[in-house]
């Protein structure tokens, strides 16, 4: 519950023999840690599509390791691969999640992001379920990081006028200059919703949700008819401990908006809902990174020692770019 | 704004001259008046998807009419046709808006529901939107009304387990012995959330939207991942004046609950969204008619007068079945 602290962490040192790889499983060690604000929800006892961590488990995610040693065919020592080992520096599988990026992957860490999961994420969000047209209006937060940034390129891309929230100035900015996107508001500004009305005057078709609350409550009353509301993420609320107290409870105008404004509101989690599809969305991404059609903002932290600051940064919006801790050097 | 008052209503005696009838045109004269609770919303100045009325306007609405004279090659003197006449014994139409029913239709009055916008309201809704699959737990309220029960009768014809919400224990034990529900539960009883729990073992796969309000508060918890929410109307918030105070503010609660489940909510308006399918229904609705597959319950209500009574009592579940007033006999 609440803003994690640093005592809820806890670093171990356990000693990884590599005599004990059996047959079948390979060594692997982290290169790059990827930290996504979904971790903040196994964290947590509240019930949820996954199953929580207990105290004293490794905290899960994704991670590009290198293989040091392997009784595993599909793997040999030197190989790129993303795992899903979580925030340890060495562990030990079989293999059967990991997916084998190679010996020379031309930026490893991009599977962590443009070409992995947040990004699949912007695609099929955006694509599947938002279904922006040329013309309409696209409003999406958390901007610079990796979902938002991609889901404000893929609706540029497809002809749409794009609206960008983030904090602070200099997000903003590099958000307009660098993603190309029409607009970007900052919504630490009191007068966020002022602004984005007039930023958004002909309302808008498809509102990517990745925060909630202010943001959200700025965009309710701009929703054209049809407007259709991925539902990705409420990062805003991921600490929170308890409902925001009234003075009115708006659950029935936001029941009744959906349904006077005919929209469509979609939750998914895009691991659950769209993972037999990562194929075609891994395929377009490499193109347009390729054409020079999507660009991509990492923000690379060495040292695991890092983690757990960066990660309470994330939620609060102190990372810029896809954040990713660097454990160690490729080659030791 | 609040519930409507007979103070609210005007009636006025307008002569018509079938003389004055043009070229083009017809005389109809109103047999069945229906009586729809969107007709509420038509009330108001509230921004809508539909134009308001203004004050001294006829209230718009369906009717069953007979044509009493016809300058137009498309109707003949004694025709049934489906038309918009409103709330009014006559009127003249260029009959664009208008179907003809023929000389000698089997139940006129079923233009006005099981084989019209209620109908199809139930069709639309609950198999384009709702998507239930066999073995699915659907719930619907209004459960006797023309748009609930055709709900739960199609939802059985699907194979799924169906739970109705009625007022009422006879409207309850109708729904359960002429429709088919496999159980039905009063809106008024204090301990519905609790009951609708019991009688859901597997939770909710479908909730076909009809009222809102406690009904909705009961359902929400009960909602299994990937559910549907074919968002129709909200009828027990159509008199409201304000939103309902806190002590919280469940708004983020119910979008987090919709993205954490990977939920569907969906608004729609049958004649702006599905109007264009209004074939396939009628094909589909008939045959189950004519095969026994579907019931369906009437209330006709003698005189004109009764309207604005019959009217106000729709809104708070006074009628029983689809709220029909005849003006006048089939011929003169
Ligand atoms: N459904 C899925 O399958 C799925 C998959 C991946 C990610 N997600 C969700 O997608 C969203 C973005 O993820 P990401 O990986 O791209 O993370 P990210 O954008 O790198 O990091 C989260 C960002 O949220 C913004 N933020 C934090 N608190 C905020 C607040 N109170 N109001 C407005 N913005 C706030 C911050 O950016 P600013 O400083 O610009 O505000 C922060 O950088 C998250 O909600 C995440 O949970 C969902
Ligand atoms: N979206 C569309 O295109 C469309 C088209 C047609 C109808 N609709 C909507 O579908 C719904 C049903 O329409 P209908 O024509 O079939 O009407 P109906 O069921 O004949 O009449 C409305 C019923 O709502 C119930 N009700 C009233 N206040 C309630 C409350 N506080 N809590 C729970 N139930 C309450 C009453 O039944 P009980 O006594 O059983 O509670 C009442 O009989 C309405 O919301 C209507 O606006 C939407």
């Amino acid at each position: 519950h609440g803003e994690p602290t640093n005592e809820n962490f806890n670093f171990e040192s356990v000693s990884v023999n590599p005599e004990s790889v059996k047959d079948g499983e390979v060594l692997l060690r982290t290169i790059y840690l990827s930290l996504d604000p979904y971790m903040r929800g196994r964290m947590s006892d509240r019930k949820s599509y996954a199953k929580s961590l207990e105290i004293g488990d490794v905290i899960i995610g994704g991670s590009v390791c290198r293989v040091e040693s392997s009784k595993n065919p599909k793997f040999t020592e030197g190989d790129y691969v993303l795992a899903y080992g979580g925030w340890q520096d060495y562990h030990i599988t079989a293999g059967k999640e990991c997916i084998n990026l190679g010996k020379d992957p031309k930026q490893p860490s991009y599977a962590l992001g443009i070409l992995g999961m947040p990004g699949c994420t912007a695609y099929m969000g955006l694509l599947k379920i938002g279904e922006p047209k040329a013309g309409e209006t696209v409003v999406v937060a958390a901007a610079t990081g990796p979902v938002g940034s991609l889901v404000g390129q893929i609706a540029k891309i497809k002809g749409c006028r794009v609206i960008g929230i983030a904090g602070g100035k200099e997000k903003c900015e590099y958000a307009k200059k660098e993603f190309g996107f029409d607009e970007c508001l900052d919504h630490k500004d009191e007068k966020l919703a002022e602004k984005l009305a007039e930023v958004c005057p002909k309302g808008i078709d498809v509102y990517f949700e990745n925060v909630g609350g202010k943001v959200f409550d700025a965009v309710l009353p701009l929703l054209n008819t049809k407007a259709r509301i991925p539902l990705c993420g409420m990062v805003s609320g991921y600490n929170a401990t308890e409902l925001p107290k009234g003075p009115v409870d708006r659950l029935p105008l936001l029941e009744s908006m959906i349904l006077s404004k005919r929209m469509r509101v979609q939750g998914f989690i895009v691991t659950l809902d769209f993972w037999d599809q990562f194929g075609e969305f891994y395929q377009q991404m490499s193109t347009w990174i390729q054409d020079g059609k999507v660009k991509y903002l990492e923000q690379i932290v060495d040292g695991f020692d890092k983690t757990v600051d960066e990660f309470r940064g994330l939620l609060v919006g102190k990372n810029f770019g896809k954040l990713v801790i660097r454990l160690g050097p490729d080659n030791l």
